[in-house]
């Protein structure tokens, strides 16, 4: 079977040569290959101006991102062998780090395989696609991970917003076995239910496990706030760590019944205090009232989706990091995380130096973290690398 | 005691209400304070255009950086007080940190005592000075450590190069009772003994811990390179942590029999090789000989020691890189460091990523690391931040 060819405009393989897996539109010799000619997520063989195979890739025709390398090789088409080949490999980073399956175990293109994240959750997989390559191969995929993970069940949790952008149909759906509303998982030795058909990405953030690992030394009978808790990813683990004390903000009520329900399964619920609202809202009541905290954790949702928005996103964590700092006790911690990949990280530690020298204080970064190893950056694709947190010291001057 | 003044021109006191500590010399109203008039060391107060008080700084009048803030309160000279207040603020962290004694106990404008490193080894300090004003107060920083940590011994290691450029005299001197020769530490759970007096900066490096303590799931069963592995701080760790062999190569035969000596210390003599000579030498002949490595580390000494250097050694690092990367078996782990302040974290990841192509492999970074929590990064002063380190998946395409 041959496949079509797309062909780029001469130098504008350089990128793809140094890494690089995708291809803009500006960068196809339409005149040769007309991107119109082209369907969806047809898989294409990428060529140079001369005519050199660069590799097999998907198209989006419509799109910016006009194609997406899966392959350098024109032996390795997109089927379930290769995919067989890629979830393999996947597994035996994962395995290798994690002594239970609980990961983030194929993470797009830094493991070849661009448009897929798959989530797993002991025997549970949760998956979202976002190309509508890998969606032509949605089958594939299936029958492949059931190959290499004999799940009891796998979910599509295909309603995102990249979905939107390629003209991709929004649904949640089981696509195998069955998955059960809430799925249990372990994180640093703490135990949690994630809601997967209803929650937020695939229902749980396994890029912050490693940063909440450290959250550890710093939390040991410590009265602790968690900004925008959701389900307790961060909360539940400092409680269980051993802080004396945590509150948990968030404005969905859904999240914070499992803030608590997460809590008890860990023996920890006596230690928790969940409110409901904005969050902003309620770090003014918080300073009203006089409330004090030894550590403050502001992991807020992407405050910058798009390069756009890049001004007003750094003001926003200005606001949020600078009202957090507010109601530390005199030497306290401020955990600042982002995961806007928009927002450099010396830009967020600018963010927090400007917001300490406001409020006169002296801060420290005592701990830069990143995502964790289930989300491998690939060094061509920067955008593969998104979360950063900063444990911050704050001292009086 | 009225302190001679230090008056900025108009404009130049934005950077350190911003929260830096430097002044450079074209930053100062040398006509109103001439810096010919302040001896090396002395003490000031720096003061805006207007007069008004910034804070209490030391000088050196024939630096760039002519001055370094310690305080922002006028009523806290540098004194045997302060120095003991700065002391118990610098332990609180380290003891929150660390269950054993064995830190980086002071580090230098991070926190807020620019000029001074303590490295601390149980009951034995070593202390490196590089600025005159606290070279200044040595008798009181001597007394202040005696104070807050009852040491059975103060090694001044007082002969780095920075100390040159402030025309400080070299030497290495036991300043309070005794140290010998070396020093045990401990450092994830692994026993070390430190040249103290001999080796390289301080003895030990203890900015890498927490990148070496990420080294355990990576070695299970594994061959490991250490290359540059001075004392073995890397190499014993790994065969600690479960690695089935670990070769050091080092140019240092003093070095070499340390990693030996290490090695015993922990019961993993058996695992240990050990190379003498020039590393890329080394690098040459084990790919001569068709040596392979399940897991290479690369933590070379700063290859870029002055900002004129960057061109020069990126170019080193990626040599090291690429032959370093030449030696791994087919799903292979590089692990990459470096100690150069002047080499950019995204230039390192370049590094590795062309390296990776010219080879045509698949490398992934799936771990990044830092300077540990106790070398905090002060936000204003990027100089602070130096150390990073890069877990490299190295697969072929």
């Amino acid at each position: 079977m041959s496949l079509p060819s797309l062909r780029l405009k001469s130098n504008s393989d350089r990128r793809i040569k140094g890494g690089h897996l995708w291809v803009f539109s500006n960068e196809v010799d339409i005149a040769q290959t007309p991107l119109t000619a082209l369907e969806a997520g047809q898989e294409v063989q990428l060529e140079t101006a001369s005519g050199k195979l660069l590799g097999l890739a998907t198209v989006s025709p419509d799109n910016l991102i006009c194609a997406r390398l899966h392959s350098r090789d024109a032996a390795h088409g997109l089927d379930k062998s290769l995919l067989v080949h890629r979830l393999k490999v996947a597994l035996s980073l994962r395995e290798k780090l994690f002594d239970k399956p609980f990961y983030r175990l194929v993470y797009g293109e830094s493991d070849l395989l661009p448009g897929v994240v798959v989530d797993r959750f002991g025997d549970y997989l949760v998956v979202q696609i976002t190309t509508p390559g890998m969606e032509r191969v949605r089958s594939e995929i299936i029958d492949a991970l059931v190959q290499v993970l004999k799940p009891a069940g796998i979910l599509f949790k295909n309603d995102g917003a990249a979905r939107k952008a390629e003209k991709l149909a929004s649904y949640v759906e089981v696509a195998f076995g069955e998955v059960p509303e809430r799925v249990a998982l372990e994180e640093n030795g703490v135990r949690f239910e994630a809601p997967v058909h209803t929650g937020q990405k695939t229902g749980w953030f396994y890029d912050h496990r490693m940063n909440r690992a450290r959250l550890a030394p710093y939390v040991q009978g410590k009265r602790v706030l968690d900004l925008y808790s959701y389900i307790g990813g961060w909360g539940v683990q400092a409680a269980v760590f051993g802080a004396s004390e945590v509150m948990c903000v968030d404005s969905s009520a859904a999240a914070l019944d499992l803030v608590e329900h997460n809590a008890a399964l860990n023996g920890v619920a006596d230690k928790m205090a969940v409110v409901e609202g904005d969050v902003m809202d309620a770090l003014r009541e918080l300073k009203g009232a006089g409330e004090k905290f030894d550590v403050v954790i502001a992991d807020p949702p992407a405050f910058i989706k798009k390069r756009k928005d890049i001004r007003n996103g750094e003001n926003a964590y200005r606001r949020l990091n600078e009202q957090a700092m507010r109601l530390l006790n005199r030497d306290g911690i401020l955990v600042s995380a982002s995961c806007s990949m928009h927002l450099a990280e010396n830009s967020l530690r600018d963010i927090l130096l400007a917001a300490s020298r406001h409020l006169d204080r002296h801060l420290v970064i005592a701990e830069r973290g990143f995502q964790g190893a289930d989300h491998p950056l690939h060094p061509a694709i920067p955008e593969t690398g998104y979360i950063k947190s900063y444990f911050c010291r704050v001292l009086p001057v």
